[in-house]
């Protein structure tokens, strides 16, 4: 028997919903008081079942059942615990329950893996605390650039530093970027996470089975600077219309998102924000200024460099026949990461025995399983289907399809690692 | 001799400016101080000239030279003295100055034109003070909406009859709908005014002779609504997009506009405000609501009825593309009004005399000729070119421009009715 334990998933559900509630939802900050809350959770639970425990510098939470050889690379499983403000219980959660579930579940019933199996809680993955993406995983792999930590909390007005000394972290390590992981010495990463879409609900399927994590590039502060002048007043000829400049580029991204979707590429494009000046617009001027932002995301880095040259040439045309500017302020960007194709067929290969194969689909939200994937460790990622979206107190699963994916889980990480992992040298299935 | 006095021109811009200062530009607030304290300088100069001076229930000042023949239709000039908060000196006032400019020369050098030559210092021109067009001139002809006098100022709180009654008004003849002004006794209202757009300033033309006053349809406060999703985990086919939404409405619109320009449509479209929620919109999400305003100005109904019903087409259909609603809001309205033929041939006449033929121009701005005109008095404008759009400090003329439509304006007023009005039932020319 390798079963997870499915009674200890719904208790961790219901107490981290009950230390988190902020009343609306549930807020766990990063490296703040809600986020080590529900670390403080799992480790508590680790070790009055006997498991292994560690923290890293930045301190991510390890719990370890040792396997039948201790040599072995091991599996590991994981994900997070913090979440936006007034956000939902399941994002990153479910991966933790998951894990716990099937560590504490073999625990139980005696089940020795054949290597050690290890449940990453990962620390910082809502960047909306810290603006920086994957702090916890990219530090446990000594790749976080060191001026992150001097990154600053806006609600608190503290840096990342400040708060990892705070709770007994080693910023001064993590600063010297030195590595508490080898990738050489994972077999594999599996995170089980909620879908941010609606794509599984739509088609009515319980998880799906992540291809790849989108890349992106972003320009969060772009600004379109026209003329504020007369509505009535002004000919077409004469305007430098910030709206229309703006609105014609969106219009333009949209047309050139779906000629590309046609194609057969991967890709999405948001301008989430187009905002007129408050203090300035008004119904009989033309507007002089636009702030807005670009979100474009793809799992091909070939389609997102298209995309950003579209962009490019977009921009040039509109600025010149409108006679506005554009200014599109600082770029951040990820790279795709390509999910493990023997590992995603072993995945599917135990979800068929159990008589659900799940359909594949790429993951347009980030995830610190890009990370893992980069560092060129063999990851997959399994999604739960989720009603309302994520990062926000409706987000929803059913029961039953958590209880499917953990199976999943405890099975695929039960397998010998040479069924699926191209560090051990093995031809994928 | 029936030249205008421009040294007094030139010592009235220098004082209204000085009583109107605010640091950053003018307010002459309506129904306010800074507009009484114009009104007043206005007033006492015409007593100190020996011009008739008289007062109706609106509180507009009428400034009269009496004509040769007193029971002649009167020929009447004007404009307002109230401005917008921080604007210039010149919207409205020009037509002020030049109309007693006028009076005054004629008065100093003893010349007695025709028929009763009266200037009208129209109040409450400018709507950002109490929300409704043409308070004083609609008022002096008896069409003032009775509801109107609740209307509040916002930075005052009180309404439009409290403003009038402290100032020694009366509202209550006003409610009646008394008219103090009978068009049939009306040969001709003319109206000098900066333009408030940059044509002619663009065409390097001092003067424009106005054709007519655009009308409008305006939605100031429409929304669309959308679905907030993830921007990278929503499939193209399952959004709800607002920001796509209008930016194909905005897009879609301007290209009507240029389709009904080249077909020879005189026309404006103008989207002045595009707004997401600054609480909720985000670069990672798909944006679920966008509020914004539509201003569609054209001196032909036809060609704002046929505006009005694109509009409503490509509202239904980019609705049902990006499964948004749409919701407009509450149209207001306002008729074009149509510059009198032989009132503006009379006036290019006298200033081809002067050495120069003005420009045709549409007014894109409303202005209170309109209600002359819409009232069946031979009504036309005189542009000056302004070298900065109009509503903020840097309104600019040259004072020989002003000169020159001084010059016009005297020639036309002191021309026998009978060359121009249609009142008097004398074919036009």
């Amino acid at each position: 028997m390798q079963e997870p334990d499915l009674d200890l998933a719904r208790i961790l559900f219901e107490k981290l919903q009950q230390i988190s509630s902020d009343g609306m939802g549930i807020t766990r900050d990063t490296y703040g008081s809600g986020e080590q809350k529900a670390h403080d959770l799992i480790e508590r639970l680790a070790l009055e079942h006997g498991l292994e425990v560690e923290l890293d510098d930045a301190l991510n939470l390890y719990v370890t059942l040792p396997g039948r050889d201790r040599t072995a690379a091991r599996v590991m499983t994981g994900s997070h615990l913090d979440s936006v403000s007034v956000g939902g219980n399941y994002d990153g959660a479910v991966g933790v329950v998951a894990g716990m579930s099937v560590l504490v579940g073999w625990r139980k019933t005696g089940f020795t893996p054949p290597a050690d199996t290890t449940l990453m809680v990962i620390r910082a993955e809502e960047s909306c605390w810290f603006p920086i993406s994957y702090i916890g995983s990219k530090a446990a792999f000594g790749q976080l650039p060191k001026p992150a930590l001097d990154v600053v909390r806006a609600d608190t007005g503290r840096s990342l530093s400040d708060h990892l000394s705070d709770l007994g972290g080693h910023p001064e390590r993590i600063a010297q970027r030195i590595a508490w992981l080898d990738p050489a010495k994972i077999a594999c990463f599996i995170e089980v996470h909620i879908e941010q879409g609606p794509v599984l609900i739509e088609a009515g399927e319980p998880v799906g089975l992540v291809t790849g994590i989108r890349g992106s590039f972003r320009y969060r502060n772009a600004h379109a600077i026209g003329q504020y002048t007369h509505s009535g007043a002004t000919p077409r000829r004469l305007r430098r219309d910030a709206v229309l400049g703006v609105a014609r580029l969106v219009s333009a991204m949209s047309e050139e998102w779906a000629r590309l979707e046609a194609e057969g590429n991967d890709l999405t494009v948001t301008f989430g924000r187009f905002e007129t000046d408050p203090e300035r617009a008004d119904f009989s001027k033309v507007s002089g200024a636009v702030d807005f932002c670009i979100d474009v995301r793809s799992s091909d880095p070939n389609t997102l460099a298209e995309m950003e040259c579209v962009l490019k040439n977009k921009i040039s045309s509109i600025a010149a026949e409108q006679g506005i500017e554009f200014h599109l302020g600082v770029r951040t960007s990820s790279k795709p990461a390509l999910m493990e194709k023997a590992l995603r067929a072993a995945i599917s290969t135990q979800a068929a025995d159990l008589g659900f194969t799940p359909q594949e689909i790429p993951s347009g939200a980030g995830h610190d399983s890009s990370v893992f994937a980069n560092e060129g460790v063999p990851t997959a990622m399994i999604f739960l289907r989720n009603a309302n979206g994520s990062h926000n107190p409706d987000e929803s699963i059913e029961f039953e399809d958590f209880v499917f994916a953990s199976k999943v889980l405890a099975r695929v990480c039960a397998l010998p690692a040479n069924e699926y992992s191209r560090n051990l040298g093995v031809d994928p299935l």
